[in-house]
């Protein structure tokens, strides 16, 4: 596709965009009329929406617009499984210059589909507007398919917390790419391109889960949202954290501790959850520590009973 | 409130930002977990997404936080009106520069809250980012309570035009602003805040509606996209179209025919359908045209038989 976005103009760019798209039977009524229709089978839908900007979210000359898609499909479909649900439908609110070449929205789309596709959605509608900034907005859709949607606020003391997924392998991508270098491969791949484990989320609630949650800002951040939610202290055992050899040889190579990337790193968008004590848990799932009633610190996430004091969390108006 | 959103940093916006909220029966989860529940009794859900930039759909001296918050939600909203659905729900996405005073997103929150009262839908969720450009990704759900979804495809041959709303208004109230004028109010109260009649979007359903949208984009280009997607031809009546006596005041007083407002401006949400010639019509509905078969020239949208030759719909990537 050769051109720009201005010179497709806004109803070339949608009519291409569309183009690229594949259906599941859960699409009732796809891109092009006032409004999408998506199978809720349910009879409640489960909805999320993240924002991601260029610059801040990512950079076009560390990630291509593919890959840019995949990730800002995961992290909004892996919000979804994170409550129980299977992912059904995305929509995209998208922010383009006129002067992008039109293959970066194409490319995107690509990806968002592909995505969708790995999670049994589809996207379904949208819009685009010319805009300074590249700003990708997403919306997913999810169905219980009966289940009780799984909280942040059911731990409770004496559940297990458990983890399956990717974490830190993005955050060490990050340390690799911003000093320059591409490789290792699996962990820069990693920072691209997300796999969150969306068939966990159904699983785990049917094992039981009390809580559950998505590590997109770091797992220890993540926590401690479950922690506040369900006013409890959370404390986890880093003899039970899994640090993969590579990611020390990493941390070695660029000087920080690896086991800060796996408690502090976020976007892998695995998915911890808490479950009761007797609770049989597949070997996809690690038990990393417990839930314990709040002390007087109140609900807080402690590693190996200690307040994590290294630089946690990510808020996303600091710099 | 004082200070800004930079000072509030992400979760003080966040946690102010819900803390205005008010929910529905619908609302199963609200904000504050990985993703919201709402209802869908009807087993399918209805879904549209708009992206708003200051700048480009609002000024920040022309429209307050409020106002920006009441339309932004208002042209969601009756984007599923238009399939003949209920609204039920909001997800906001949400960009914000750190020295943007706190007050704005407060307001805008508020307006978008108030505006979905009025639709009986209530906010259920967002994001918030840091960013240049204010940028406001709305994503509105719905529920067909057993209705067809009423699509842009289903005009036919013999079938009446009907609409119900505001035409024009939001597009005179422009022109003033435009020109440095701050009255007649009623125009300029309907650019900064459209009135979208909700309920109509439903009842055309059951008065057998064929085919229906709303008017975002002016009469003669929305009724295009239906002629286009039906396959047929639109002849509008020019003369009954009511063109409101102070509407035809302004025009006078700016150089401008105030047809042209009526037939190209957009912004108002009125909602046009097409219905079976022996539909009973409540008087709320004005027929102004009838559907005919494409000619020669395809499908398209003529007034009074001959194409409409002014400036007509808007493509948001031209200047």
């Amino acid at each position: 596709m050769k051109g720009t976005v201005g010179e497709l103009g806004e109803f070339g760019l949608i009519r291409e965009l569309t183009s690229r798209l594949t259906a599941t039977p859960a699409v009732r009524l796809g891109p092009g009329d006032d409004a999408a229709v998506v199978a809720a089978p349910d009879r409640r839908v489960v909805a999320s929406t993240d924002v991601l900007l260029e610059g801040r979210h990512f950079r076009r000359d560390w990630s291509t617009a593919y890959d840019v898609g995949r990730k800002a499909a995961a992290q909004n479909l892996a919000d979804i499984a994170a409550m129980g649900a299977v992912p059904t439908a995305l929509l995209l609110g998208l922010v383009v210059p006129a002067e992008l070449p039109a293959t970066w929205p194409m490319e995107l789309m690509d990806g968002l589909r592909d995505e969708c596709d790995v999670a049994g959605a589809a996207v379904v509608g949208g819009d685009v507007v010319r805009g300074e900034t590249i700003t990708v907005a997403i919306t997913a859709l999810g169905d219980l398919r009966n289940r009780q949607p799984v909280t942040r606020s059911g731990a409770r003391p004496g559940d297990m917390v458990a983890v399956t997924g990717w974490l830190g392998w993005s955050a060490a991508g990050f340390a690799v790419l911003s000093r320059g270098f591409r490789s290792p491969r699996a962990f820069v791949e990693a920072h691209r391109r997300p796999e969150p484990p969306y068939h966990a989320g159904p699983a785990a609630a049917d094992l039981g889960a009390t809580a559950m949650t998505d590590v997109s800002d770091g797992l220890v951040a993540d926590l401690g949202h479950i922690a506040t939610a369900s006013g409890v202290r959370i404390d986890l055992k880093s003899g039970d954290i899994d640090v993969p050899a590579q990611m020390k040889d990493i941390g070695q190579a660029v000087g920080v501790d690896p086991l800060q990337w796996v408690l502090t790193g976020g976007e892998d968008h695995a998915i911890v959850a808490t479950f009761p004590p007797d609770a049989k848990l597949p070997a996809r799932w690690r038990v990393i520590g417990e839930v314990l009633a709040a002390g007087t610190a109140g609900p807080q996430v402690t590693v190996d009973g200690a307040p994590w004091e290294r630089a946690g969390g990510f808020d996303h108006f600091g710099e």
